[in-house]
């Protein structure tokens, strides 16, 4: 099995996540060269991880004759950038969500990664989740029949920073464009219309930054489905993720996991253990398994399971949710 | 303990069940008169059960020296004439739901029983349910702490007849109007505006007939919560009842009962039991409580866990949502 | 449908709720007589009831000519000489467990109910419990393949009182003997070999008085089958009741009831509802069931689900336990 | 933080299996040198792991000087030699259980380790598991009172080759084992009778190789507690890992954890996913962390999890366990 060598840029939480799950999956990669234009870890990690190859600019990491992919997770605002030159040196690419803020310039992006004939896989880690990615399969199936609802609950254990949130772009655009994604994977179907309520029940501190923590979003397919969002900055209890397709011939929906599956029984009733607190721990299986796909997509030459059209959606829907926001009345979408 | 003399006025389905269970209810419930003017099993019944008293018009029953209070279950455009024949008779009442379908005669039946001091107790039963008021009980209690986003899933085992749907006011009208009750139970405050989303998924049929058979309800609360309310007419796997109150110290959800709690393991994987058929079976237990509750509030003198003016608001919410379905646009709420 | 005219003998706690299932069952049953020696409720109950006739002496009852079957719950030293006063008087039978302490005297007894050809159904009320039925026909389907393994937990809330341990037999003879009829049930076989450990853990006095407080049996089928049974006189969590049986094609196995399917999470974990309090509430179901069962097996003349022969095998399991746990090694079983 | 170098002896299913969790644990350890006599892939997966010493034999390995600590996973009947050669090399050492197979020859083993004063850590892999870890806390807690009742369910997917049951030792020696030191670190307590049922159930050609395939243990601790253990060769829905502690004040089981947490619901009742496949797969989590503890207990120099005693008190049991089945009567330890 022929192993891809690959160049990592950006080294921050999630990047050195990256580093860590590549360098796991050694029959499927070899992690030839690291880019950090700022972390002070560089030369740190490429020690730790035996990497020859460190650079503080992108660009000459793109010209390693060791690098056939790239793995982008710098900045937001570079990822259009990066992935353009990229693209244009030949290299397949996984890029950190989303593509840009903006849907013009994720047109001009896949455009060229287009022209390019690369592979572009946009990081909406959830479609590899064991129970999201279970749901899919029986809406695949068929076995579910044809989707009707589809809902998804979606909860942080706790708000971001304010300096994030200043610049995050909001609720809608950093936090359910994760689950925009994954109700358009699990509804088969685009999006024609959207509904967005938003309220600012955790933190007024997040409301006079101009943001919302707590919102509810409903949706229309364009096979008739309907679906729905929930979304809070703040679940006590930990990250709450779930969804649920109901269909015309059932339904599948996901619970929580749970730290372990012990029940405990005491005098006051059943004690269940707490859930994975956070992105992290609770994706833990999915930022291995995309990676795993990313190596499948390019050996066997396929299509990624999240392709940059999938990356642009996304931002799209969150755009029209924030207009249905700002607008107090549903949005509709072409594109 | 004293026994109530109860007198039962309809006697179709729902009224053979209520009788039923007040025979059943023997400690609480002396049921001493029955009226229908179209039952053929008049007499029959009152045999099997025991009782003397039998009319075709429900002016006798109320004029009847051993009747001390009436529980309604004729036909829903009968509600409202009976309700105020028996407040003025000074007979505390349970009713079925709805009161009626126009708002103005609702509180016109309203004014009657307030001005009479008589208790009248609207059948919203899934408030007595064992899941939904160990919920509620929860959010009571303050252990959720405020209430943030408050969900409900609703769905029927199979649609009603093509008549009962021409005449019955539609699916938020005869269907969500429980679920509408139930979320104003669970947020404990008022609903202040409403967008109802619509589709016709199960039977074109539903749709020629002017209503539709899929539905999502998003909901603002005076207390700033967000709630959202999903409703098919056909869940193929059974009747499908659950509920969801998050708040700013945890959440609360109910699973669907099952027929058993026994776990099947093949080499397939897990099989569990059916959820209960229907309506029926499912709040067999709440259709006994809410009784127990009718008993109380009379001898304990206190308001019933469901008023006259919760089954008003019940139908000013059906009533918008239709509105906002055929405005394709939110519609706000004042009471 | 025929309604069957049933004499109800002993009315105390499991007699009373015998007699409001069967009132309850209106459609099945028509309670005509009630008898007990000692209570001072009998005539308050005949008329609370609505029962014409009552009398001290269970022979006036099976003399009354309205009397078709009689269910008996009197004090378990009386059941075998009232059961076989019944069988030679030809009425059918319903009879709380044990037949009787003493092997012989059961045999007895099932000597006479056979040459009356009379229905003779024994109280053993788990065998009609929603979860262990379910388990028994996925046995009997042949779902499972065949049964290898089958496991009982069965534990008590609390200890009965020391009067009661005094004279009840032992662990064994009144609260294991459940399980050794369910065993049965469940395994579809004969048990050849049982094994008994024994211990006091939960209150000295009861070793005092010479009974064991805990107890894990294991048994040995005449199908091959292993079986084990534990047994605890007190679970502060409630009344614990499980089964499993392990098969050649996959396994099933039953969680405990909850008094709702509601989970609440907090903070620090998840929290469930509490199981029913003891075998009331637990088996409620089951005891209504029952009698259906009994009702049918006279109108379409079937054995009943539990005959007199299940009676005496569970007496004779529950001595060779005893006798297990004295010799401190196994007992082989021959009937 | 200080990475430990180690190196591993054995590279077999099990072997490769640490090495990949070694190298995935780089924060820990670095692997310095492999060892195997047999393998054909010696040198190439040192080329993979970047390890730059290999040899065939583990003397070699022991005098290297990079290697501080060793892990060993070669045939059992090595264990104990190569134990003690590690010991007098003052490396600390991991190994797979069992030490050896003689009790004698284990405490010759844990004589040179103690005189040594190196840690020796056996490989019980459960004592790690995220489920059975979390029943362990609680006890040790104190949270569930006095433990009375232990039980474990442990079935494997399907039997091992029949060359392996010839020299294995028998169900209880290569399979129990595991369950017997778990419930020995639930219980806390040491066990001092066993009572041992066997059957052959599942192959008949497992008998005729002298061996049981199923099995079901009763047990009794020093502390008064009971237990029992089952166990199958062949459970068709796959690893069946189970285990529960009930005590004074409450209970505490775990599940089988599964693929998802997805139930589908279709019109025949619900679906839940299966259970993965085998040890490597359901004890993936507890792989690693037994060699997090291993880290742990000598940077801060404390006794393992698993002591070399733990080590031989499972073998222990196991013989006691094959005594009784023989016996057909129970047996007692002392130690």
């Amino acid at each position: 099995m022929k192993k891809i060598k690959i160049g990592l840029i950006g080294l921050g939480r999630i990047g050195k996540m990256h580093l860590q799950n590549l360098a796991n999956l050694r029959d499927l990669f070899e992690v030839t060269a690291i880019c950090d234009p700022y972390s002070a870890e560089l030369v740190e990690l490429a020690k730790q991880f035996n990497i020859s190859y460190t650079t503080k600019d992108y660009r000459d990491l793109l010209k390693h004759p060791d690098v056939e992919a790239v793995a982008i997770a710098s900045a937001t605002n570079t990822h259009a950038e990066i992935i353009m030159a990229a693209a244009r040196a030949k290299k397949n690419i996984m890029c950190e969500k989303p593509i840009d803020t903006d849907v013009a310039r994720i047109k001009e992006v896949l455009k060229v990664v287009a022209d390019s004939h690369v592979k572009l896989q946009v990081g909406f880690n959830r479609r590899f989740d064991h129970n999201f990615h279970t749901i899919q399969k029986a809406v695949a199936s068929g076995k579910l029949g044809e989707p009707q609802i589809i809902k998804i609950s979606s909860r942080d254990p706790e708000p971001p920073s304010y300096d994030y949130i200043k610049v995050s772009g909001g609720l809608f655009n950093d936090m359910m464009i994760h689950d925009l994604d994954l109700i358009r994977f699990l509804s088969q179907s685009e999006v024609t219309e959207v509904y967005a309520k938003g309220a600012v029940l955790v933190d007024p501190e997040i409301g006079k930054l101009g943001d919302i923590d707590t919102a509810i979003v409903t949706l229309k397919f364009a096979n008739g489905a309907l679906g729905v969002i929930d979304n809070s900055r703040k679940a006590v209890y930990g990250y709450d993720q779930r969804a649920e397709v109901f269909g015309s011939k059932g339904q599948a929906f996901s619970e929580n996991d749970k730290l372990s599956n012990v029940e405990i029984d005491l005098e006051d009733g059943g004690h269940l253990d707490k859930i994975p607190y956070f992105f992290i721990e609770r994706y833990q299986q999915a930022y291995v398994a995309e990676f795993k796909e990313f190596y499948n997509c390019i050996v066997t030459d396929h299509q990624p399971l999240v392709t940059g059209l999938d990356g642009l959606r996304a931002v799209q829907l969150a755009l029209a949710c924030h207009q249905s926001l700002i607008a107090k009345s549903p949005v509709q979408l072409e594109y």
